[in-house]
């Protein structure tokens, strides 16, 4: 049983984080607030986001699992006035999420989360590098990268954080000194990653003051940012091996 | 005979309000002004278009018809700048329309009225619920309905009124009761309507301070609206039996 | 060998204006500037730029022929920030050219210009008309010619310029007397063009605040545009002689 009401701007927020890598999740809902994890269909990528229950208006709930359609839901709530406030309850009796804004009274019919695929937990990860820019930022690199090739190396050297794309013919390359960086924890690694993966996760990213990116060599990126304020979203991402 | 000018806008409204459900229309102009009437193809949408001798700049005329290719005029008007004037003439040799505006002189091709369905008259209906909202509010309902199913039903219940829409798997309701409408004469019916014909007429719809919906128990509804002062239009949309 | 460091502004609108007609072209730059002339695959149409030496921040450069993939270019360009400078260089090594800008090196590789149509000189043409408007009015004249046929005759007809455009069922034509035009240099011609060219062409004309057209009877026509100042751009397209 839950019935929670929230800022529709926050949960909207955090679903598209979400869906920007993900189709289908389950949401778990508790006393403490909403949390969600899961992978993409081909494994390379997890998402996971939290909202607690200090940035509901209400949270009535014993813990509830909810089995979503990201991209329906996410929709859904596009319609919403700004700053409206958004209900959701379940309806005990059909199972269906009851989603109520702006005088609207949607009814979705929700995912059995016995059928979906259990999410792994975080990988434990020796990410060694940590740079912190704006989002802003970190969506013109990904979209620069895209001009060359079909991946981009992240990585730190010496005092900077580069990112490099190689294509058949073109190439672009971008170095970022200490001095340009929110933060930097250096140390000389470097990983490839897809730029599909990126552009999607990158939309997302764009509107964050801040994004703090952990690299390894050669091992998956964990990238963490907030949606809106309080409410953390983690991306971690394989890494491509060779450039081809 | 006739020739005719008229603030593009004022025109350019009513026109695009056509052809929101109709290809093409018989357009009778005469010292009264300008009016015309049309069923679309498949039977199912009706609409009226009336523009008072009051509302051009100057008039003379002697009963004309026009059969017009809306789309076209609409995108030709389209072309004008705002604040201009539209002149509009028939060429007597070619039987061709003259249309002139920003120093440009477009003469197009006309259709053949006695080639062209007669429209019928609007039926005489029995609607005795009437709800009068802003055409913004209408606009939204009609695309929150279409996140559900392919048909919204809009009745009256007791002082509210509702529309709903029913899909496979998902449902959206609203309420807006009588003193969220700008206006209700209530009784209790509702009809179904295909969400195709709505969202069509919600684009020429959405703009309006004032639309007029008339209700009756599974039947037409006449739909009511000044796209510009004084120039009214009128929609008739046939009701769907059964939700499939 | 060159290095040179020019506002971004400044080369992508020269870029740009020759990419409207041409996929690729030689640019010669040295110690004067950087020129480029080229005809399109058809060979219907030419364009000509200059960005004269002044118009750099720094240049520095014996004469050295650049195969440039324009569109590629064009895009590339597109990425950086408003009141960003460019720096243009070769790799003597690969013979790829080197792009900076905003922090980014984008490392491009170059056609070979000896494998690259020679572009042949601009023809001597009398044409004894000439126009100069805005580039919005040409633009506008090109999008309304758009609305009846496939072609656009322009000529001038006493003291007044005038275009027109005829198709299978609609016409359209417009009349600009001395007094609505920047600059007229009478004669009575008048050449028939394609809207394909003119159109491709009016996107990077609409911006500027004048542009000359010279015009012949049934001759080609020369139409000269600064898209940025002291840049001078010269679109040469070939004409129709009939109109279908």
């Amino acid at each position: 049983m839950f019935r929670a009401t929230i800022d529709t701007n926050i949960l909207q927020s955090s679903i598209k984080a979400m869906s920007a890598l993900i189709d289908e999740t389950i949401m778990v809902i508790d006393a403490n607030g909403a949390t969600s994890r899961a992978v993409d269909a081909a494994n390379a990528a997890m998402a996971t986001m939290s909202i607690p229950s200090t940035q509901f208006s209400t949270l009535d709930a014993t813990e509830t699992q909810l089995g979503l359609d990201l991209v329906k839901l996410s929709s859904i709530l596009g319609m919403a006035s700004k700053s409206s406030y958004t209900t959701l309850s379940i309806d005990e009796d059909t199972h269906k999420l009851n989603v109520l804004f702006d005088g609207f009274s949607y009814t979705l019919s929700l995912l059995d989360p016995t059928n979906m695929r259990k999410p792994p937990s975080v990988p434990e990860l020796d990410l060694p590098a940590e740079i912190t820019i704006e989002g802003t930022v970190f969506k013109q690199m990904v979209k620069a990268a895209s001009m060359a090739g079909d991946n981009m190396r992240m990585g730190v050297h010496g005092n900077s954080f580069f990112m490099e794309s190689t294509g058949t013919e073109d190439n672009v390359r971008m170095d970022l000194s200490e001095s340009e960086l929110i933060g930097l924890k250096s140390a000389d690694v470097s990983s490839l990653f897809s730029l599909g993966y990126l552009t999607d996760a990158s939309k997302a990213i764009s509107s964050a003051s801040e994004v703090v990116i952990k690299l390894g060599r050669d091992l998956p990126v964990i990238i963490e940012f907030e949606p809106s304020a309080d409410c953390p979203v983690v991306y971690v991402l394989a890494p491509r091996i060779t450039d081809d």
